[in-house]
C-alpha cells in the first residue's frame, strides 16, 4: 500500500510532538509537512521545538522546515494540534481546500456537522461528513476528537451505556500537567499542590461525553443526555489523567457484570486491526490500588484506558477509577486512530 | 490559671511532632512527658525523633527523655498519637489509671461509649463519658477525634446538615503524604503519581462522618445515616487534604444559601474563645481556583477548613471543594481543641 | 520612633510578595505604596496579585492600589523587586528624585558607585554612596543586594575569607523554583527533573560574591579576586537554595577551626540587634544529612544560612554544603536588613 | 546460537526488575530462574513483586516461582541484585558451585581478585578471574560492576584519562530516588527537598572510579590514584543521576579537544556489536541546558552517558555535567553488558 501523505499542524506544542512521535515509522502514513506559528516559521523543526519527550526528535523530522499553517501543504491528511484561535482561523480553510483535518482543537467539536469521533464508540457519526461537505461545500473535511478527559471517560462509559444505559454520573478528575500544554502550569502552582480548577473543562467534558455517546438520527447527533457532574483538578503528574466515577446504571447490574461488560468491549479498530488500535480499549485490573499514572498510563502504548476498583456505590450504584494517557489516547493517538479508521473504511 | 500537665503518647511520629509543636507555649497546657516505643525509649527526644517540621524541636523538648507508654506518666491529660496496635494496648489502661486520653487512633472511635468529638459540631456527645466511666469503671477517660479526612468533611457538612439536612453525598479525596505518617508512602510511589487507594480509609470516613453528625439519644449516639460514597486517593502533596463533594440538601437551597450557611457556622470553641480555635471553622472563598494546599492549608494556623467553588450540581444538587490541614486540624490540633473544650466546660 | 514610609516597587512578583510579607508589622517601616506594571496599575493589589505565599495578603495591603512605578511615590525608602528592564528604567530616576532604593535587581549591582551590600559582611562599602551622590548628583541613593545564590555563599565564605583567606572555590548549586519568579519554570521542566543551567547565573555569582568580599579602597571596591567555578542547577524545590562548596583556605585549617570560624561569625546587624537580623548569620549543624530545604530554609525566619557536612576535601582542602532561603535572606529579607542597617547607622 | 540460561538473584527489588525487563527477549540469554527472600520464596513472581516499571511484568515471568537464593539454580549465569548482606552470604557460594555471578552488590567490588568491570573501559581487568579461580578454587566466578554513580562518572572520565590523564576532580551528584531501591526514600524526605547525604556513597564512588580506571599489572589492579572529591545528594527525580564535574587534565586541552575525545570514545562492546551496547558510550550535547533526566536518561535505551555544558573551569581547568540512567546503565544494564562481553570473548 502506498503511504498517505500527512502533515502536523501546530507541530511544536506538546500534542504536536506526540503526533510526530506516533507518526514516526507509521505503516500507512508518511509525515511530509509540519506547520507552526510566529517566529518558528522558517526554522528547522529541531531548532524551533522545545522537545519534551524522552526520545529525541525522530530522525529526518528535525531537519524539516516549519511551514506557515496558511500556506500550501502537500498532504491530504492534516493532524491538527493547533491552539484554539489558530484552529478557528485555519481548519475550515484547509478543509475547503480539500484537506482532511483530524483535529484536537475544541473549536468545531460541538458543530452539528462535525463528527466528534471516538473510533471504538461512534463510527456511525462519520455520516455527519456528508452533511458537512454538502452544506459547507468542502472537498475536504474536519473530524474532531474529544478532549483528553472526555475520551477516556467515554471509553469506559460506552460499553456500560450500550449494555445497560447510564442514568447519571458524578466524576472527579485528577489531570496531568501535560494537558495544559507548554509552558502550561507554572511549577510554583504545581509542586506540592492540587489546583481544583481547569477553566472551561468541566462544561466541555459533559457536553463532549454526551455527544460521543449520542446517536446519529440521519441528520444530526442526538446527545445521550446523561446528567453528569464533573469536578476537574490538576495534580502533580506529568502524563495520565485519573478519574473517579460514580454512576447509576439501568437495572442495577452487579459489579461482576459491569467488569465483564468493560472487559468484553471491542470496537471497529479492534475488528479491523488498525495499526494504532489497542488490543482492548478498556483494561480492567483487579488489584486494589490500580490504576496509577506511573504504572498504567503507557498501557498498550498509551492507547488503552485502564479501569480499576470497580465496586458498589451506596449513593449511585457502582463506582470505579479510570486512567488514561492524556496526550496519546487522549489527544494525538485518538486523531491518528480516527484517520486510520476513515482510511480503512474508505471514507477518505 | 495553673497550667495542666500533659503528655504526648507516640511522640516521635508525624502526628506526635505536631502535638509537640502545638503545645509549645500553650497557655493552658504544660508538656511534661513524652512516650515512644522500642529503641527510642530512654533516648533524648531530640536524638530519637526524625523531626520533619520546618522549625526545630521546641526548646526544652529536645532534652526530654522518651518514656515507655506503659510506665508511670505524671500528666493528667494524655494526647495520643499512638499507632493502632499500641493504642489498643495502652489507651484503656491509661484511662483506667485516671488519665484523660485524647486520641487520634482509630481503635476506640466507633465504641458506643467513646465520644468521637469534633469540638464545633457535637459537644453533646461528651455525655458518653458518663456511660464510659460508669460501665468501664474508669476514673479517667478516652475522647477520640475522627480521622483527618472525616474531620474536614464534617466541618463543612455540619452546618449544612443542621441547616438543611443532607440526603446523600459523593466525595473524592486527594490526600496528603503526611497522612500516611513516616516513613509512610515510598517516594517511588508518590512522585509523578496518584495512588487511588488508601486501605480502610473509605469505610472509616463514612462511619466516622456519620457518627460525628449523629445525635446523642441519652444513652448512645445515633449516627446521622447519610448515604455517602467516598473515593480516596493519595496525591503528591506534603500536607493538606483536598476533597470534592457533591451532595443533596433537603429543600434544594440555592448556592448562596449554602455559602451563607457555611460562613455563618460557629461552634462552642468560637463562643468560648478557646486558645486553639480558629476564628471561623469554615472559610468560604469565592475565587474560581481555591482552595489549594500550598495556599490554604495553613489558614487560621491550620485549624480551619476552606471551602471553594460552591456551585450547582446537576446530579446531586450542590457541589464544592474543601481543603484542610491533615495533621493540624485533621489530627493533633483537633485533639488539643477537644481537650481545651473539655477543660473550659469543666468536664475534666 | 516614628515609622519611616516605605514602598515596594514591582510588588506583584514573588520577591515583591516577600517584601510585603516581611514589612507587615515591621517596627520601623510603614508600607504606604505599591507599584506594578501594565494592566495591574490601578487595580486593588489583592486583585492584581497572584499571591503565592501560605498566609493571605496582609490585612490592609490587599486594598492598596497598584501605582505606576514612574509616578509620584510618597515614600522615602523604596524596596525594589522590579524585573531587570524596569529596574534599568526606573531606579536611577527614583534615586535622583530623592528616594533611597534598596534593590534586588541586577542592573546596578556591579556599578562602581553602588554598594553591593550584605549587611553582616561589607558595611564599609556603603561609603560608595558618597561617590554615588556626588558623581550622579542624586539626593537619594541606590543600594543593591546580591543575587540569592551569591548572598548565601558570601555569608558562609565571609568569615572564612576574613579568618583564613580563600584561595579558590568550586561550587555546585541546586536552586529552588521560586528563584525564577512567576510563572518562571514550567512544571513540565520541573517535575521529575534537574535543569543543569540557569542563564547568566554562574557569571553573576562569581562576580557578585567577589565584589561583596572585596575591600573599599577609598574610591572603589577592589574585588576579592577569588577564582571560583560555579555549576548552577534548578531542582524540584519550592524555596531554598542548596550549594555544595569545595574550597582551599590559606594555612589549611582543620575542620574544627573552620566550623568554629563559621559559628563565631557575627556582623553589625547582630551587634545592633536589627529587627530582621538573624541571631547568627550562619548556623552550623553536625548531623550527617543536614541542611535540607524542607527542614532548614526557614531557620531564624529564613534570614540565616545553614551550613552542614563540614569535612576534609582531598582535592581542595575543605568542603561543606550550605542552604538558605532564596526569597527571604536571598532577596527581600536582605534588602530590608540593608535598609535597617543604613537607618540604624544614620546613613539615610 | 543456543541461548545461555540465566537467573536473576534478588529479583523483586528495583534492580531485579530492571534485569527482568532487560532480559525479556534477550537474543543470547534465557531467563529461567528468579530468587528472592523471606516470604516471597515460593510465591508466583507476579504476586511477590511490587512492580514499579511502566510496562507490566513480561509475559511468562509473572508465573515463574520465586526460588530461595541458597537452593539449586539451573542457570550458569546469575545476575545478582541482592542486597549487601544477602550478597555476602550467597555470591561466593554460587561461584564455588560453578555459577558465573554478575553482581551489582558492593561486597566484592574492591576485592583484589574480582574484576570491577565497565565493559567499554577495562576489559583487561577480567584477567583477575584467573587469580580468582586459582586462589579461591572456584569453578564459577564473580564479576562486579560499579555503583550507579561511579559507572557514569567512569564512562565520561575514561576517554579523558586515557587521552590526557586526569590529575584531580571535584564532583557533585544529584541522584535519583530509584537508586535507594524500594521502599527507599520516604516521600516526606523527597518532596520539595534535597537530601545532601547518601551514606557511604562518596567513599564508594572515589574508590570504585579509581579501580575501574586503574591498570592490571599482571597480578592485581593498580588503582588510577586520581584525587577526587565527591558531594552526593538525593534529589526529587525518579530515574537518572546528574553529576557536575570539574577536573584538571594533563596538558590543559582545549574544550573542543575534550569534547572530541568524549565523542570519539568507543570500547569493546561497540566493536563487537554486543546486543545491549549503546552505539556510543558517551553522547555529547551542545545545547546549553542539557542533559536533563526527563529528556536524556533513556538515551540509547538507558545505556549511554550524556555529557553537556563542556566548558572551561577557572579553578580546575575544564568542567561539564553528565547524566545517566542509574538502574539501567548504572546497574542491571551494566551487568548484562558485562556478561555479553565475557560470553563474546569466550571468557565464560
Amino acid at each position: 500500500m502506498k503511504k498517505r501523505k500527512v502533515a502536523v499542524l501546530g507541530a511544536t506544542g506538546t500534542v504536536g510532538q506526540r503526533f510526530i512521535s506516533l507518526l514516526a515509522g507509521h505503516p500507512w502514513f508518511e509525515l511530509v509537512a509540519l506547520t507552526g506559528s510566529g517566529r518558528s516559521v522558517g526554522q528547522r523543526y529541531g531548532d524551533a521545538v522545545h522537545w519534551l519527550l524522552p526520545a529525541d526528535v525522530p530522525e529526518g523530522v528535525a531537519d524539516m522546515p516549519v511551514l506557515p499553517t496558511d500556506g500550501p501543504i502537500d498532504a491530504e491528511i492534516c493532524f491538527s494540534a493547533l491552539p484554539t484561535e489558530a484552529a478557528a482561523e485555519h481548519e475550515a480553510a484547509l478543509a475547503k481546500r480539500g484537506h482532511h483535518v483530524f483535529t484536537n482543537a475544541s473549536v468545531h467539536r460541538m458543530d452539528g456537522d462535525v463528527p466528534l469521533l471516538l473510533a471504538e464508540v461512534n463510527f456511525p457519526h462519520v455520516r455527519a461528513l456528508e452533511r458537512q461537505r454538502r452544506e459547507r461545500g468542502w472537498s475536504g473535511s474536519i473530524v474532531a476528537n474529544g478532549n483528553c478527559t472526555a475520551i477516556h471517560l467515554d471509553l469506559a462509559l460506552a460499553p456500560l451505556h450500550r449494555g445497560f444505559g447510564i442514568e447519571r454520573a458524578v466524576v472527579t478528575t485528577m489531570q496531568a500537567l501535560s494537558g495544559a500544554s507548554y509552558p502550561g502550569v507554572p511549577s510554583l502552582d504545581a509542586l506540592d499542590n492540587v489546583v481544583p480548577y481547569i477553566g472551561g473543562e468541566e462544561e466541555k467534558v459533559v457536553a463532549e461525553a454526551n455527544k460521543v455517546l449520542g446517536t446519529w438520527d440521519g441528520s444530526a447527533v442526538v446527545p445521550a443526555g446523561i446528567p453528569m457532574s464533573v469536578h476537574c483538578n490538576r495534580v502533580t503528574v506529568r502524563d495520565g489523567h485519573t478519574e473517579t466515577v460514580s454512576l447509576t446504571l439501568r437495572g442495577a447490574p452487579a459489579v461482576d457484570e459491569v467488569k465483564a461488560s468493560l472487559r468484553a468491549f471491542r470496537g471497529r479498530p479492534q475488528e479491523l486491526g488498525l495499526p494504532t488500535a489497542p488490543a482492548r480499549p478498556v483494561i480492567v485490573r483487579d488489584e486494589p490500588d490500580r490504576p496509577q499514572p506511573v504504572l498504567d498510563r503507557d498501557a498498550d502504548k498509551g492507547m488503552a484506558t485502564t479501569v480499576g476498583r470497580v465496586r458498589e456505590d451506596v449513593v449511585l450504584g457502582v463506582k470505579f477509577v479510570l486512567l488514561g494517557h492524556n496526550t496519546i489516547r487522549g489527544a494525538a493517538g485518538a486523531s491518528v486512530l480516527n484517520a486510520e479508521l476513515l482510511v480503512a473504511e474508505r471514507c477518505i
